[in-house]
Order: structure tokens, then sequence, then C-alpha cells
């Protein structure tokens, strides 16, 4: 019988769902404490697939059976690539295009309207934005524009939804080649590579970062590229914080030199639940033209309960010798 | 040349606006303090039209020119139709369904996401609620269904982004026969009339109040109404606020008979935008499961300069004798 790890909290509060989901008969060990390498680079000596939030090149060391990293999400850079023991392949999973598409919409609506404000207003007795009496007015999300850095799931979900609110869409894909040319596939109103980011910046009303972490979009948006938004613009950071240079994020909220942001993914992250930290090395939260959520755009029991099914159908794969999905780095080999 | 009188402060800011729409040559007459009577009744001895927020019975007595009286909104509750001079047509304006669609997503959004609750926790360095540290999770709205209590101009924006969210969408009409059943027109899952709305009432996720106030809707959703909603479901009201009862609401939401609310519409409104008013006479603003915005909807400079198209095309209409557009009261007599 196979034996597959599951790697830190996470994945080991999943144990009962895997049980439920897997067809195939697996020894499963749960290793919620990862950072106690002693128990888990015992466990891999055994293991022949290890799901979980990362991978850490120095864990390579005994997991001579290791046929497959399976990740919890899309984002794979917290897994070492450079590290897979040979013959180790490591898969993503997606499935979180929906809701985090929903979030976008919504967040574009909540900083348009400034709900926030309005509601502390309202709750002191205060009317400011109301059209019954003649206050400031707000702009409709009809006619506007979204520029999407990222054309996957997340990209296109949002897409469709601003389709029906009759926002024009703009796009931005690594390989500009794939974007579809079929006329039933949805397409962006204006599409292009990284080469035409520039342009792209300059025309939208709300710039979404929807795209992974890498070499190529690690520090994209940098302070001169975040000059070039409108300063009416919004932007809306759904895929990793290290995307948008921090220093020069807050200082373009900070003095207003573009609109608002909405940001569910940040520059530091506490290791439990219930540890208390800020999110950022600059005082985001003293600012009023940002919405800040704790990474929860795509937390859905919903989107959860789809990539289980996904991670345990790749586990049933390997079992029964058919090929893994979703495969990220093929049949790894060490570094050299 | 033919008079036509803005009456009360929101008709009057627009004059420069009406001016440069009109095709046809007005005599324009600004009464921004409509409730000094002496004024507004001399100019009404020579008016053709009027266009304000209000008409109120007395008004009647010197208006023998007047033809039009103008709404500035939808609403028609703030017009004594029993009461308009002979000969005297009540014309409304709509242009409001794309703003308060989006509103409406916007807060399904809000609500679901608690936008308010974790950006406030974010704040303080707390994490509640995120996926990257086992939070507890949202719910998605794909899957979820809406029910429209109207099907008119915002039911029907609302519906068709409600349907780009994979949301199903339940209505009732007060003439059910009035729904389409063209192929092309977008029609709801479920449809009904006013006999069917119980059934609608325990079966929808979110429940959106988007039809007039009239004699058949005003306590509309009373208590008994009220508790047929899921614990679970979300009111959204951007009718009137006297469609649902103060207290029966108020109540609910205390003890979480339903999940939360977001009320765009109020119990009170302040005489002026400077006045502090709370905007009910229950606490609603001591409850954290409502958002609570100050008529904001559909306040956006596109919806204001639609409707005045709308109203200066009536005005020409009338000079040049042609027929009205959105005729609610046909030729008033006096209430006999």
């Amino acid at each position: 019988m196979p034996t597959v790890i599951l790697s830190g909290l996470t994945a080991s509060f999943n144990q009962g769902r895997l049980e439920r989901l897997l067809t195939t008969a697996w020894r499963i060990v749960a290793v919620p404490d990862e950072s106690d390498s002693r128990i888990l680079l015992k466990a891999l000596g055994d293991a022949d697939a290890l799901i979980g939030l990362r991978w850490r090149g120095d864990w390579g060391e005994t997991a001579t059976r290791l046929r497959l990293i399976q990740a919890l999400g899309a984002g794979v850079d917290a897994y070492d690539q450079n590290a897979l023991p040979p013959g180790c392949s490591l898969c993503n999973v997606y499935e979180h295009g929906v809701p985090v598409a929903e979030y976008v919409i919504g967040v574009m609506a909540a900083l348009t309207m400034r709900f926030g404000h309005y509601d502390r207003l309202l709750r002191s007795g205060r009317w400011d934005g109301s059209g019954r009496l003649d206050g400031e007015t707000h702009a409709e999300l009809a006619g506007q524009s979204v520029g999407l850095i990222g054309w996957g799931g997340i990209g296109r979900e949002v897409a469709r939804r601003a389709r029906a609110f009759d926002m024009k869409v703009y796009a931005i894909r690594a390989n500009p080649a794939g974007f579809s040319d079929s006329p039933e596939e949805l397409r962006p109103d204006w599409q292009g590579g990284p080469d035409q980011l520039e342009e792209l910046l300059g025309a939208v009303d709300f710039l979404i970062a929807c795209c992974p972490l890498n070499e190529q979009t690690r520090g994209l948006l940098n302070r001169r590229k975040l000059a070039l938004l409108r300063p009416t613009a919004y932007l809306i950071n759904v895929a990793r914080a290290e995307i948008i240079d921090e220093d020069a994020l807050y200082d373009a909220l900070r003095s207003r030199k573009i609109a608002g942001a909405a940001l569910d993914v940040w520059y530091r992250y506490p290791s439990k639940l219930e540890e208390r930290l800020l999110p950022a090395s600059r005082p985001f939260h003293e600012l009023e033209n940002v919405l800040m959520t704790p990474h929860l755009s795509a937390w859905t029991e919903a989107m959860i309960e789809r990539r289980w099914r996904v991670i345990a159908a790749n586990l049933d794969a390997l079992a029964e010798g058919r090929p893994l999905k979703n495969v990220v780095s093929p049949l790894g080999t060490r570094a050299s």
C-alpha cells in the first residue's frame, strides 16, 4: 500500500476528507508540524507522495521513493522546484477561479461605492453620499475598464462577470499566442503580451494582478510602472504581494497617486491563525483608501472540496499508474 | 414661452444641466426652498411644468396651466396622485437599473465575504477568515439563489449580472402575465405573482426588494413573512424602507433569524445633507450584520445625466405637442 504524507496543518486538517474521496488504498501519515524536520524526514523515507503548502530543498535527502509533491493551491512559489527528488513531479491545483472572481467584482463595487466609509458615517447619523440629499456621486462600473495581468482561471472568470457589468476587458498573458481565437470562447476586448504592460497600465480603471509569482513577475509593478496608472485607478491584488513593490504601492496609495486598492495577499503572514501580525512593513492599516482582507478570496468550502477531489484523483492516478494532472515540474532532478 | 418650475434643491441644482439639454425654449424658475409655499404657489400660477421630488395636494390651487409634473426618480410615493391638477400628467424617470444592480451584486459579495469585518480585524493584525491559515470559510455566490420582488429596470439588470455569477434567479412581479416568454429576452429561472411570495421567501439565499412602494407593497414584508426566510438568507432593500416592517426587520437581524442585510433606503431622512439623523427609530446602527448605506445606490453622475436627458426630452415633447414619456398618472383630475 503506498504512503502519502499530509505535511503541515492545512493538509492534516483534511485527512478525513481525503479518506472519503480516495478510491485507491493509501496509508496516510499526518505531520501537522512540518517544522519538526526530524519527524518529516523520517516519514519521507517511506513516502510515495506528499501533500503540503511547501517543499524545502533540504527535505529531499531521505525522499528516495517520492513520486508526487502535491501543492494545495495554484501558486507554487513556496516549492523549491530546483530541489525536487529525482523522478518526483510537482503538481498544483486550481478550482479557485470562481470565488476569486466574485471577490474581484465585489471589491470593485466596494471601492467605487465606498461601502465601509459610508456605512461608518451613516451609523453616526451622517448622510454623505446620499442621492436623496444631493450628496457626492460615485462612478458606475458600466463603461469602465478592467485590466487583467494574467489570463488563467481567475482572469477568465473575472472577464465573464465584468462583461455582464458592461465593462471593457484588457488582458495580458505571459504567452500571448495562448489567447484563444475561437469565436465561441471568451476573449478580451484588448489583449497583449508582457511587452504591452505599459500600454495596459495607462488605459484601465481597475488593474487586477492575477498571475503566478515567478522570476518574471516578482516586483513587476515597481514604482515606475505604478506611476503609469491613472490617478482614478484602483489596484486589486489576488495573486501574490511580491508582484507589487511594497514601498512603491504604499507611497502611491498614501499620496493618492492612485485612487485606492483592495489587497487580499500580503507581504507578511503569521505562522498560525492566532498570532497577531500586521500584514506588511509599511502601515497600510492606516490608509482609508485600501480594503484589506486576509487572503480569503478563494476560501470557500466548495472550493476546498473541489481541490481535494482533484488531489485525491491524482493519488488514485499515481496508485493505478495513470498520468498525473496539473503537472508543474515533471520528473524533478536535483539542481546541478 | 412656456414656464417650468424647478421645485426644491435637487431640481434647482440642475438648472444649468437642463438648459444645456433642452432643445425648445423655456422660462426656467428655480424655487430651491419648496417649503416656502407662498413663493411656490405664486410661481405655479404661471407654470406649464414642474420638476421636483414631491407634489403636495395643497399646491394645486393656483396651478391652472400645469400640464406636467415631472418626478426626479422612479418612485412616485411622494407625489399625491389624487390631487393632480386637471389636465396635468405625472411622469417619472428610470435610468437607475444599472448602478442599482451594481450595488446589489456588490453588497451580496460584501455581506458574504464580510469585507468590513475582516478589514477591521486585519488592521489590528488579526487574520480570522484567512485561507492561508485555515480560518473560517465563506460561501460562494455561484450556485446560490436571488429572489427579486419586482421585475422592472432594477430586477432585470440584477438578473443579468446574477446569471454571470451562476446564480439562480427567482422573480415576482405584480402582474405575472407581464413576464416575457420570448426566448431572446432574459427570463427568471422561477417566476410568479404576488400570491407566490411565500414560496419565493422560503427558497432564496438573497431577497432583493426592488418594487415600487404602493398600497400593495407597504408593509409587505411583515413579521410573518420575514419568518419564512432561511436563517442563512440575506435581505437587500433598494426600493423603499416602508416595504419592510421596521420592528420586524430589526428583530430578525438582531436575533439572527436571518443572516444579515444591506439597506440603502431608510425609515427616516434628514431634511438636508448637513443634518445629523439616525436613519431609523430602532438602533440598526448597533448591528454588525447590517451594511448601511445612505440611499446612494443609484447616485452616479452618469445616471443623473441620463435622467435629465429624459426630463428635458419630456419638456421638449410638451412644448412641441408630442406625447410625454413615462406617464404614471395621465391627465389628473381632482380627488372627488
